[in-house]
């Protein structure tokens, strides 16, 4: 066979860094900045994602500065202001309580930007959407990658795009996929941290698994 | 430290599973069919997928009947014939001659769904699409774990999202996000096809990684 053969040991492997893998926020964050090298195998990891016609259409913003986390901390403060009237009355006083990330604990930041390709894309011409989700698989492969390195990973949503990409310069017709705050933990949380809070319940595979159709 | 540590073994693992992750089509498939603890352990890698909000916001259509795939077959044809023009006359006759899909071939086809929720998801409220985003790292996180298994997915994007979800009684108001097939193969490049066919160069890191801003 072409192409290299896995062990099995390598399923048990990564079904183990995928169990572990958790959103990290900023009580957890160590401000131990990260080795080049580290960031290295994050950005190879990410570099070899799959692609909508091997479009590769990402672009990532390495933020270590002080004063243009503190820029994008206040997008954050205001949008989540926002946020807290749009949960139940009975939800609210727990929204408020919760930490939903570490821009400034994080030694680095990452914006991962999706560029729209300047020529017609195989693959693309259907579901133009999947150049975003090129993007997405390049996150989770750093994700999966930083769990393995023992390194948290916080993907943080509540965020104005526009603003993020005005702070950032960052051209027109970029957009924002995720912003990623990154760096090392003081231990990861066994469980999802929503779960443990019961903030939301895991969904059992019987329910969202479906057979030639709905 | 709290929660499990990796040793460098599970980083060099984790490497390799996605250097050789590959895009598989119908050339490659087998018609062996999958295990069912196989599919099981493919599902479990996408239920433990991140989440926005733990909002687990995904639904898995799991299709063998050769039925419903010929009606999804005939919306990849369709589709792909519109595509022919959308490219330069220099690169028409290269697209024809692509294999781009697997879906009579792969054993298994599994549609994949965002089911939006139905009250406010904590970290969605400024980024509405962040749930859309949670099903792609679903669909990365069975991707890794099939070439773990030395199993091969293809993604088809080359599909009226509207006919699929028709065929499979899909709710109105469910998207598709992704169609995979999957199967075993005879094998998997040892780099994407499309950089061996020279369709697409591969990017440099130094192109697409940039310091504090653009």
């Amino acid at each position: 066979m072409e192409g290299k053969h896995f062990e099995e040991t390598a399923v048990a492997v990564l079904q183990d860094i995928i169990l572990h893998r958790r959103d990290v926020r900023g009580n957890r964050f160590l401000s131990k900045p990260l080795e080049e090298e580290v960031v290295d195998k994050l950005l190879t990891a990410a570099l070899n994602a799959p692609s909508v016609g091997f479009s590769q259409p990402w672009e990532f913003v390495l933020i270590r500065d002080e004063a243009v986390k503190q820029r994008i901390k206040a997008s954050f403060n205001e949008e989540n202001e926002k946020a807290v009237p749009v949960f139940s009355e009975e939800k609210q006083p727990d929204y408020i309580r919760l930490k939903l990330e570490g821009i400034m604990e994080a030694p680095l930041n990452i914006a991962v930007f999706y560029k729209p390709s300047d020529k017609p894309v195989l693959g693309q011409t259907s579901m133009e959407e999947a150049g975003l989700y090129s993007v997405v698989c390049a996150v989770q492969n750093m994700w999966l990658m930083a769990r393995a390195l023992n390194i948290g990973i916080g993907w943080v949503s509540i965020l104005d795009a526009e603003k993020v990409k005005h702070i950032l310069n960052a051209p027109m017709e970029n957009k924002l996929v995720a912003y990623l705050c990154v760096g090392y933990t003081n231990g990861f949380y066994t469980q999802p941290e929503l779960e443990i809070l019961q903030w939301e319940k895991r969904k059992m595979k019987q329910a969202v698994v479906f057979k030639e159709g709905y």
